[in-house]
C-alpha cells in the first residue's frame, strides 16, 4: 500500500518529451514479421498480407479504471495491455502490435514511467507482441493510458459478437467474480489504511483474487486449444463488464435470446468465500463485477463433443433462444429472472 | 469566447456508458472497402491485402493541448482526427480507419459530445476515413481524446523519416508559423476577456492564423500530387512541433546533415505582420512554433523539375548534407547558426 520509495529520482523536464519518449520506448524488440517499422517515425508499418487487421483500443483513467494508492505500476502496465490483447483473442485472432498513448503529470518520476513500462515490456514478451508506437503528452492530473492494440485473423476466422444461433450452447472459460473480489479487498485495505496508516494491510489469503485484479491474463490459450480442436465458435466477446452485461450484448448483435443457469456459473472457492464475507451473494459478483477477461462464447451443439475435451477450462452455463431480447437468468430452484446489465457505470460514479 | 448555451442538456448517466456510445458512435458510414467491421465488436476487422498498414496514435489533453476557453468543441474533434490523418500521410500513406478513445468529465453533456464527434464525423467524411471502433471512459478532470489511425500504403511507397541522403533538397509544403500565430491571438484574447468579461473578443483580420490554429488541414493534396507526378520523397515528417525540431528528426534518422535557408521559409503575409506585432522574429515563429501540420521532406536531386511543378504548394528551403549531425540554419547575411528544437516541451510549461 506504499509508494514506491524512488532511490533515484529524475523528474521528466531533466528528460523532455524527446528523451522521455527515447529513455520509455528502448529495449523493445521486434517479434512479429508483420512489424515492418516500430517506434520513432510519423506511423509503424505492419504487413499483414492476406490477413485480417483487427484494432481495438482502450483508455485507462487513473482514478476511475485504477488507484494509486494500491496499483503497482509495473502491475498497471501488464494489465493496460493485457486487456487489450483480450480484445482480440474475443475476435478469435493474434495480437500483434500496439501503440501506446500516455498523459503523465509531473508527479511522476522518469523510474515511476520506466515501472509502467517494464510491465507493458512484460505483457509484449509473454504475449509475443510488438511495441510499436505511441504519443507521450503530459497530463494536468493523474496518468491516462491508451493503449491500442493490432492483431490478426485469417479470415474465415475471424468470430464476431453477431454469430449466436438458437440452440447454441453459452460457454465461458475459467472463473468469474474474482477480480471484483479482489478489487473489493483492496478498497477495503485502503480504507483501513487511511483511517490508520500505522497499519499494515492484511491480504493474506487473497493471492488469488488480487492477481485476478492486478494481474490478470488474458485467455491466449483457450483460442490455440480452439484451433488444436478444430472449434470455431459462432459468436465471442472477453468479460470486461461482468458477465451479465457481456451476455446481453451477444443476444443483442446476434438477434437470439439467452438462458443462464445461476447454477453453472464457474467460481473460485476463494471467490465464493470472500463474497460471502463481504455479504454478497457470489453468482452476483460474477453477473455483475467486472474485469474476469474471461472469454464467453458461443458454439454449435454439434461441436459438443469437442468442448468437453476442454472442460476443465470451459463451463456450458446456457444456451440461446430463437426469443430476440429476452435473456433470463435461471436459477437454481428454476426462477427464470431477465438479466439486467448493471455493468460498471463509471459515469455514476463520479461526483 | 462563451460556452455554449446547450438548449437541450443530457446528462451523461441519464444515457449510461452504452447508450453514450450507441448516441456518439451513430451515423458513421463505413467508406472503405478495407473496413469490413466498425463499431460494435471487441475488436475493428480491416482488410488491407497486398497493403502495408499504417498505426499512428495522438492523445490530446484538455489544458495542455487545447484550452476550452476558445475551443469549439466541433472544431477540437475535427482537429483530433485531421492530424492523425497528417501522420498517415506524412507516410506517403492514405488514412482509412480511425479509433477514438474519449476521457469524459461530468462537466460534458451528451450534447457537448455531439459537437465533439460531429467534428469528428466531417473529417471522416473530408478525408473518406472510416470511425471503426473507440473506448468510453469517464474522467476526473477534463477531457482526454486519444485518436489512433489506421493507413495503408503500398510497399513500395511507404516513406521513412529515415532515407534522407546527402544533397537531396529540403521541401516543406504550404506556409509555416500560422498556427502558432493563432494560438497567440487566442490567448491574447482569453487574458482580456479574464480581465474584462463584457468584451467582445477583436478577431478581425485573424481569420488565416485562427483557422490555421483551429482548423487545421492534412495534407493529402500533397501526397496525391506526388503520385500523379511520380516524386517519392526519399524522407519525410509532419510538422506538429515546429521545423526546427522536425528538421533535426530527419537528420538524426537519416544519419546526415543540413543546411536551412532561413529566407526560404515560406510564410503568410498575415502570420508576418501579427508576429511582428507581437515583437516577434517570423521564422522563429516557423522553427519554434508548432501544430502547422504541413509536410517537409527530401527529395532526390534529379526530380528537381518534378517538383517545381508545384511551386505553388511547395518550397525548396535547403539541401542535406554529409555531416552527420549537423544542422545549420544559414541567416539572410550568411551566418550558420546550429538548429536546435525548442519545441513543445510540454512537461516544462506545467506547474
Amino acid at each position: 500500500m506504499e509508494e514506491n520509495n524512488d532511490i533515484t529520482r529524475t523528474e521528466l523536464d531533466e528528460l523532455g518529451e524527446f528523451g522521455l519518449i527515447d529513455r520509455l520506448t528502448q529495449d523493445f524488440p521486434l517479434r512479429n514479421p508483420s512489424s515492418l517499422k516500430g517506434v520513432g517515425d510519423d506511423a509503424a508499418v505492419i504487413n499483414h498480407e492476406g490477413y485480417r487487421t483487427l484494432v481495438s483500443v482502450d483508455l485507462l483513467v487513473e482514478g476511475i479504471h485504477f488507484d494509486m494508492t494500491y496499483t503497482p505500476l509495473r502491475h498497471l502496465g501488464y494489465k493496460s495491455a493485457v486487456v487489450n490483447f483480450s480484445d482480440i483473442y474475443a475476435m478469435n485472432g493474434t495480437p500483434t502490435q500496439i501503440v501506446v498513448g500516455l498523459g503523465i503529470s509531473n508527479r511522476y518520476s522518469a523510474e515511476a514511467l520506466d515501472e509502467l513500462y517494464s510491465g507493458i515490456r512484460l505483457a509484449c514478451e509473454e504475449y509475443h507482441v510488438d511495441m510499436v508506437g505511441g504519443d507521450t503528452t503530459s497530463s494536468k492530473s493523474g496518468l491516462v493510458i491508451s493503449i491500442t492494440v493490432i492483431g490478426m485473423a485469417k479470415e474465415e476466422d475471424v468470430v464476431y459478437r453477431s454469430g449466436a444461433k438458437p440452440n447454441d450452447l453459452l460457454c465461458v472459460s475459467g472463473d468469474l467474480g474474482g477480480a471484483y473480489m479482489g478489487l473489493l479487498v483492496l478498497e477495503r485495505e485502503k480504507a483501513e489504511f487511511l483511517a490508520n496508516p500505522n497499519m499494515q494491510p492484511q491480504l493474506q489469503g487473497f493471492d488469488y483474487v488480487l492477481q485476478r485484479q492486478l494481474k490478470p491474463e488474458a485467455r491466449r490459450d483457450i483460442v490455440a486449444r480452439f484451433k488444436e480442436l478444430g472449434i470455431k465458435p459462432t459468436s465471442m466477446i472477453d468479460i470486461s463488464d461482468g458477465l451479465a452485461s457481456e451476455v446481453l450484448h451477444l443476444c443483442k448483435e446476434s438477434g437470439v435470446g439467452c438462458q443462464l443457469f445461476e447454477g453453472k456459473i464457474p467460481q473460485d472457492p476463494t471467490t465464493v468465500k470472500i463474497a460471502k464475507d463481504f455479504q454478497i451473494v457470489p453468482s452476483i459478483a460474477a453477473l455483475n463485477g467486472g474485469e474476469d477477461y474471461e472469454l464467453l462464447f458461443t458454439i454449435d451443439q454439434n461441436d459438443y463433443e469437442k468442448i468437453q475435451k476442454m472442460s476443465e477450462d470451459v463451463s456450458i452455463i446456457g444456451y440461446m433462444t430463437p426469443d430476440k431480447g429476452i435473456a433470463e437468468l435461471i436459477t437454481p430452484d428454476n426462477h427464470a429472472i431477465p438479466l439486467k446489465a448493471q455493468g460498471w457505470n463509471h459515469f455514476k460514479t463520479e461526483s
